[in-house]
């Protein structure tokens, strides 16, 4: 299965109260429609990736709502897989041109979270977790904490390797104007920020976002394509007492082992990964889940600046990651391959990679029940 | 693009208050591998047809939590398109096995709906509906009943002819052990029964319904095997107030059209279907967008009778319909392509239509916004 990326945007990541889902996403098809040089005529089909909009919107029919917002009537549906909802989404709409059934197609990935009462986001995102993790009051910072408690346990992680993980994306942040944070961070602020759930902080958490991400995939290559050369995803136990270990995400390692089988390639050819790190010990456990480290080094590695933009052969969340980017839900996963659409083009601006070749994406549900991973590669 | 149905089920349908969805959905799944005569570990992925689990019953994730639930760690997601969510599930599932990435793929559909306040529902329902229809304190009776009006007043359609929908679905599921309602009833029963929305009465209306049912698709056929020639769908405007008519789907007749383009076939080569009757005035308007009967002709043809089974050359809704085999939202799509499995090979019982060798499945979404046409062939 091979389809190609003709273009991709992302909106402004952030508070964004002025501002309606609708309009973000007439933002982004726009960007993207005029990047693809295509009218919107050409869009055959619409993939929306959406976690929230049914439990905070009470909007459900979201592919039909936004297909008519943006003057279509073709075939559109909702995806939804928790926070790797736009991961998802691509996936399925690489299918559909894969199939032949379609030759170019639309995918959304969409979050509006801060109109909302901080009480009623955390609800509708625990809808993302298991019956008894919700009885047991556990909220996904809780859920991470117990992640990382055993990560330190087994691996002799440290919060303050955990705090680089903030302190880079951060970085990366600030070279990326469309960020919810662009504002560098040290580890003492990162140290000295308030627990959320020991060991974790405040600032090792992702924050609640508004954002929306288009891409444009088609059949055909251009000059300005992008090919996806795999596309894998893998699910899990939603409870983490199910799970054999706390210490890596089995979807995340299965996936990407599908994935690199898939493209022929293994991670050490992988110049640029967006990750998923909803909580810093999520990028540390990526980090070995996708082979880029052995397992139980990340943190050191990670402490030591290897994934940092113009330190090492592999850079690692470029725009921000979920941390400093921001992180609304249905439109993370749609954003991360639009970053490595933008490093793989040549269009990142100052946080673009050089000579950045093969690049990769890890997006995942709650607390890894799902991970989706696509490859992506210059056309 | 060609895929295979090897096997598929439906739960009983009704008010299942002892039954969690979880085991309605091991029922089905059950059921259909032990009819395709193939264990768990041959399916690669489970797409989830599911509108109301987020709004109703707070749990998102809904792909893995049933893949869990299924004891696989295969991708997993759901697809929500309203009331069409399960014709869009298959339609997804679909281009995946034909993309070349999955060989044999589940499909679930499933809806819990009788555990919830009534008015609790209907909100939810209208989450499928246009803002504007919403604030004006509208409700899926009330808008099918503004159609049935504009039907009525165009082509002089009855409220008796009408009636003869209910009838006829009622006698059909009289047939069918997993309807809703298996009792008969009388054009005059139904024409005693009280106004929802005038012209609708209760018994023009589907009910509220707990159910679920699944297909096992394959990129391979069997003995037992029906292939999947077309499915295709199409979007139109949310709000009634945007459509071109309000007597005719436009999102219908142009996925049927697209469908009987692909299929190489026309509406007169279709023995048996199954048809997206939420009001009685659905299904006639149903039957002249699909081209069974001229425009304005359609409430004559089912009142003489034409379309039962046994009487004419198209059966229509041999499961008894939404009306009264029960409209378990998600469920539905996956259900009516159940249903023409069983008919195209032989196994629907009581209900049998004789020699039936290619049929259509019509799904909606809310009053129309949504429509996904598949047509199927005895492999």
């Amino acid at each position: 299965m091979k389809v190609n990326i003709l273009a991709g945007a992302t909106s402004k990541f952030g508070e964004l109260w002025n501002i309606s889902p609708r309009e973000l996403v007439q933002e982004v098809v726009k960007e993207t429609l005029q990047m693809a040089n295509l009218t919107k005529a050409r869009i055959e089909a619409v993939f929306v990736g959406n976690m929230l909009s049914s439990s905070l919107g009470n909007q459900d029919h979201l592919g039909a709502f936004y297909a008519e917002e943006l003057g279509l009537k073709v075939p559109a549906l909702k995806i939804e897989a928790a926070c790797a909802s736009g991961g998802m989404a691509v996936q399925a709409a690489c299918q559909s041109i894969a199939s032949g059934q379609y030759g170019n197609v639309l995918v959304v990935g969409v979050e509006k979270m801060t109109d909302h009462k901080p009480e009623q986001v955390y609800n509708a995102l625990m809808g993302a977790g298991s019956d008894t993790e919700r009885e047991a009051g556990a909220t996904f910072p809780a859920l991470y904490a117990l992640i990382a408690r055993a990560h330190m346990e087994k691996y002799g992680t440290t919060e303050r390797q955990m705090a680089q993980v903030t302190v880079k994306n951060h970085y990366h942040a600030s070279l990326n104007s469309h960020a919810q944070f662009t504002n560098t961070l040290t580890v003492e602020q990162v140290m000295n920020s308030p627990y959320v759930a020991t060991p974790l902080k405040i600032l090792d958490c992702s924050p609640i976002t508004d954002g929306a991400a288009a891409l444009l995939l088609s059949a055909k290559k251009t000059g300005k394509s992008v090919t996806i050369i795999a596309s894998e995803a893998a699910t899990d136990s939603l409870d983490l007492s199910n799970r054999s270990s706390l210490t890596s995400l089995n979807s995340a390692a299965s996936a990407a082992s599908l994935a690199y089988k898939k493209a022929g390639i293994g991670p050490q050819d992988i110049n640029v990964a967006e990750v998923h790190d909803c909580f810093t010990i999520a990028e540390i456990i990526a980090m070995e889940d996708l082979g880029f480290f052995p397992k139980g080094r990340a943190a050191q590695e990670i402490a030591a600046g290897k994934t940092y933009l113009g330190k090492g052969k592999l850079t690692v969340n470029t725009s921000g990651g979920l941390k400093a980017a921001g992180h609304p839900v249905g439109a993370t996963g749609v954003k991360q391959l639009v970053e490595i659409y933008q490093q793989l083009t040549g269009i990142a601006g100052k946080k673009q990679v050089a000579q950045a070749r093969i690049g990769l994406t890890h997006n995942v549900g709650g607390s890894g029940a799902t991970a989706v991973i696509h490859i992506l590669k210059k056309s």
